[in-house]
């Protein structure tokens, strides 16, 4: 392992992160809302701590194996997270724990989108705008992550996309490949975020309320400006705005580009997970609908279709805004909701969740093994589209699936030890390892009321989640660290 | 498909079912317990049924083929299961609606031991060694379909154990390498039942209680004579007895036929399925018992070690007799307990669940993957004990697994449909498939309280349990019916 080139990365990353303490200083600074102090405080401290971290190691530029890879990620996430909590401890409004701190600095750059705070409207501006960016910034990482880094490393069957990128594959050419990927994604997640705020704006939003939702939604993160979140705004255009920048964000990004590098359409409506993604959405958004519609839960059909439409996709996609508390909706609908957040969106996408590649994959093994049974000696391809799935891939899900099944019971059971009730559990476990964010039980409205202890396991779930569990999981193996 | 044949032998089937309403006839003759009528009414009743679907075919004996065997499976537990809930519904006491009765029976012969009745001690005796009988039955049913049928079908991996079996594989022999099988087997089941009673009734339970139990033991089965279950004896014997009768018969009978005839116990310790479920117990009476004694739940380390080791193996062996409710337990002992049901008895076994072997080969896939993710040049194969699993098993296994979460998710949203919270469905939905018995919330205590509807489903849950998922699932494909 190159420990010490690692470092040397990680103290440059830090460095690096400490410039995005600066907007929400301006932001302070313009709404004079007082904050401006403790995230000036939190640049320069970044910036120290960088320094000191990258100086000792600063002639470290060996070359980096897949291994080192692991590492790197999985540190990525921890360190950026840690370091993203520090405004909000040295911040007087709010006033949080390390434990809140840390859970909210995580859950915004993991896109979790889960909040331990209330009063949300009167916090100061910096912080609100804090918030949503690290929660954008979180989508631009993810998206490097699952283009071009889970594929490569071959984590939870993700090499399945490693061929799709242009160009030869050679392991000593990754970074300038890398870069040239996020490049040309970074732009479509940028003129995304542009298109979703004049939208936003055009709505009714004023500019800062526009670009912060703006921010949370092309993340799918899902913080929001106000404990209400998109309810705020009672506004049917808002909420159809939001969903449709939900389903376009919850894309496979490399779709999105080759779309507008062949000028076309066509090129969705030939891809598998696209069409499986867009069955699933509607088919939830038709039960919501009917079942609201059947137990007379609003008082018109066109309430029915607002609210019934814009949660279903906001959970479906693992946003996690809300316009009422899906919690009190009738029968079944809580717990469908929550059971989709499995799903999540695409693979490639800022969207959490299995994937919607990966359930399309286990349900065709699936097919599959009725198939079998009827005609034991025939021979079954699984076929994605018009490509067959390499046997090695679908045992890379197959892992997934198992790992993050035992992930998902391992903190669900943990959690009930530190006193969560059944569905708390349940649900919390789910918002975060989806990386969705609301829950059932205590945690429906915020994450505020949980002992420390929970909120600590429930930033190692959304880090799980986040980094696919193996990314992380394989760094508790011994063979890991042997060499 | 040779319809006319599989009619016929249901009709036969039936016909042979009939004659066990004799017994808890004469049982009731014993007894003078009234319930002496329905049974002779039920015997003359389904003889007639049987006698009347066998006549019109009786002439068709086609040779069957695999894709028959399906149906047939399938049909065995339906049709058998409806037939045996005639007593329930001709019996004045206890006084059932349909789908009580139908519940009821199922539950028995599934060895399920989810029951809708209340007041139990005070039933005929007839009607409670019925109950018995019936699971009994279910046991020796399920042994054979384990053992011999499932892996000739090749359901969800279960072709691992077709090597297994002495003596070479031919389609066409089948019948007369079942009854061989199954022979055996049933002698090493009627040994037990025969030990168990004889233990209990040593211990201090009358005749008819020890044969009661003994069959409910092992068959895994869970009904018992009283409401109180076990409970009802409060002897830390007679729950010793049946902890060691449960962890017997959750053992691959194979196995213990292998070390009979080898006259040696090193059989089982060179068996990694046995292995691991041994491991398994262990581990949750420690958990339970360390969890109970610093909760100060039971006044001494003996009571919590008592009600710790039976709960956790009655639960956990899929068994789910109770001496007290484990719902009131602490912290996340009750799901714990329901989770560790999932993984349920071995293979070939009366216990219900994943079975363990599937749970240690779905490890080891996992297990593979993340050494896969840090050697991705390394040809890894997945061994059970010295043995190589043929990827096709493999990927048996996973399918199953898959569709096992499937058949979980949709039948516990429709029974939040029908009105159930979802503690209540979860649980209900997880002890109905898992042929456990007793869940949580509003089925803690028994079954009679939910809607009719929600009963019909949880029957199809047992069924698809026991049939381990695909057996059943195979017959709703339009593939199967294509000729
Ligand atoms: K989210
Ligand atoms: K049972």
């Amino acid at each position: 392992m190159q420990y010490r080139s690692i470092i040397r990365i990680l103290g440059l990353l830090i460095a690096m992160f400490s410039i995005t303490m600066i907007p929400p200083a301006f932001v302070a600074l313009g709404y004079n809302d007082g904050a401006g102090v403790p995230f000036l405080l939190s640049f320069l401290l970044c910036l120290f701590i960088g320094f000191m971290i990258w100086y000792p190691h600063r002639k470290h530029r060996a070359e980096l194996k897949v291994r080192d890879g692991f590492l790197i990620v999985a540190l990525f996430w921890v360190v950026l997270g840690a370091v993203g909590a520090i405004p909000f401890m040295l911040a007087s409004n709010p006033s949080l724990s390390l434990a809140s701190a840390m859970f909210e600095a995580f859950s915004g750059l993991t896109t979790t989108g889960a909040t331990v705070l209330t009063g949300i409207e009167f916090l100061p501006k910096a912080i609100l705008y804090y918030r949503a960016q690290l929660q954008w910034l979180g989508g631009m990482g993810i998206i490097v992550l699952a283009v071009a880094i889970l594929p490569m490393l071959g984590v939870g069957g993700m090499q399945l996309y490693r061929a799709e990128t242009p160009g030869p594959v050679k392991d000593n050419k990754m970074t300038p490949r890398i870069a040239d990927t996020a490049k040309h994604l970074w732009y479509i997640y940028l003129a995304l975020t542009i298109a979703c705020s004049l939208a936003f704006y055009a709505a009714g939003m004023d500019v800062f309320d526009a670009i912060c939702h703006a921010f949370a939604t092309i993340a799918i993160g899902g913080f929001s400006t106000y404990d209400a979140s998109m309810g705020h705004f009672q506004s049917p255009v808002i909420n159809a705005i939001c969903v449709i920048f939900l389903l376009i964000s919850a894309v496979n990004f490399p779709l999105h580009f080759a779309a507008m590098r062949g000028k076309s359409v066509s090129v969705y409506f030939r891809d598998p997970e696209f069409k499986a993604f867009i069955f699933l959405q509607a088919a939830l958004v038709f039960v919501c609908f009917v079942v609201l519609l059947k137990t007379n839960t609003y008082d018109s059909a066109a309430d029915a279709l607002n609210h019934g439409s814009f949660q279903a996709v906001s959970i479906a996609t693992t946003a996690g805004f809300s316009t009422v508390s899906f919690a009190i909706w009738p029968l079944f609908l809580p717990i469908l909701l929550i059971f989709f957040s499995f799903v999540g969106g695409c693979a490639g996408s800022t969207g959490g969740g299995l994937k919607v590649v990966r359930v399309v994959l286990l349900f065709l093994q699936g097919k599959r093994e009725l198939n079998r049974l009827i005609h034991p000696r025939a021979v079954y391809a699984i076929k994605l589209g018009r490509r067959a799935v390499p046997d090695r891939v679908v045992e890379a899900i197959w892992g997934f699936f198992a790992a993050y099944a035992l992930v998902f019971v391992v903190i669900m059971l943990l959690l009930m030890a530190t006193g969560l009730d059944s569905v708390t559990a349940f649900t919390a476990t789910a918002a975060c390892l989806n990386n969705l964010g609301p829950g059932l039980g205590e945690v429906a409205a915020h994450y505020g009321a949980i002992p420390d202890i929970s909120k600590w396991l429930l930033i190692t779930a959304m880090v799980f989640g986040r980094l696919e569990i193996f990314t992380l999981l394989v760094l508790f193996t011994p063979t890991f660290w042997q060499d």
